[in-house]
């Protein structure tokens, strides 16, 4: 089984790596990062590169795809070839994944069309725009595609996938080696529990943000 | 202000990118990834190399210090040049971090000689013989040395800090926007709630794990 994780210029790490510390733990499985080039791909904000190993192109037919979001994606929804390849990649894929606004890639690329699927709250309205049904679920699986909601929900996406893949007695146990009880000193990680105002402010402001 | 986080071979990634997804938004502040040499850090599986963009030696006085845990922590018990490194850097911080046996380095260096201190369940008993005194809390704060239990449980402590320095209001909308909400699909998550037959099957196995 082979994991590729896709990356581009001004992703969002923990979308990457959240996943990653998950699904790499499928036994026997190869996970690869992977990118339209390879060598060091800088995230968000600048201050953190990953090595993308080895290029998309070299990497044809993985198993399992996994899209992070980030502020890049919106130009990377104008990139034929990235686009392209993700198509490729998801016709000889088991599970085509994201998290955060990663699913506006698969959706620009026409995989989510009709279908079931997540992003960051604030991408949901962009998401039904590119023909995807968004849902409030944190992980939403409709088919072989599993989306995730913003950021951290790639943790809850990829245990639920390595579930799928290696059996609940399996993810457990990574569960436990990985300590995953979390505990946020705060109560206010979704729309639904921030208060109003602030999820209104970061509304308007979205239109920053996501591009 | 300026966040320092250590890479060393054989970290264990999601130890270093969950408090940094948190800490890096502390408005204004630089934060930046070190290693004994600049260049790519791989981690404990050898699949994800992150970049270390400076060397600790050309950052010597963060305010902010995290060192993350991973496998490749027992070799860098011995390395006297980063231990030193990790006193002298401490030496000026305001808070010194670490995450899963990240707290062992912090430990071996001895800065936390009679401290309250955690670090992952596995690594408990060895913390201790270091001189801690190890708690079950997730995230212990004692003095400026704030350290996490495993793995994503620097993300907990990444927020928790983020509330320290930059307000409980800027750490809610971090919380919001990273959708920081989680919903593990199972609940085995630390050794109170996995199946003892499990907790036991590890530890015995720990010694591997740790090494």
């Amino acid at each position: 089984m082979q994991i590729a994780i896709v990356l581009f210029d001004r992703f969002t790490a923990l979308d990457a790596v959240g996943p990653y510390e998950m699904l790499s733990r499928v036994p026997g499985a190869e996970t690869v990062f992977v990118a339209e080039r390879p060598g060091a791909v800088r995230n968000d904000s600048g201050s953190l590169a990953l090595v993308a190993d080895r290029a998309l192109a070299d990497v044809p037919a993985p198993d399992v795809v996994v899209v992070p979001g980030g502020p890049g994606q919106s130009a990377q929804m104008e990139n034929g070839e990235l686009l392209g390849r993700l198509r490729a990649a998801d016709a000889a894929s088991t599970w085509t994944t994201s998290v955060c606004t990663g699913s506006l890639l698969l959706a620009a690329a026409g995989l989510l069309t009709g279908r079931r699927a997540t992003s960051h709250w604030l991408a949901l309205d962009t998401l039904r725009t590119l023909g995807a049904e968004p849902t409030g679920e944190r992980v939403v699986t409709d088919g072989k595609y599993v989306t995730a909601a913003g950021v951290s929900a790639g943790i809850d996406m990829g245990l639920t996938l390595l579930g799928r893949i290696a059996g609940d007695e399996h993810a457990r146990a990574v569960q436990l080696l990985t300590e995953y009880d979390p505990r946020p000193p705060y109560d206010c990680g979704s729309p639904e529990k921030a208060p109003a105002a602030m999820v209104e402010t970061w509304r308007a402001r979205s239109r920053f943000i996501l591009t």
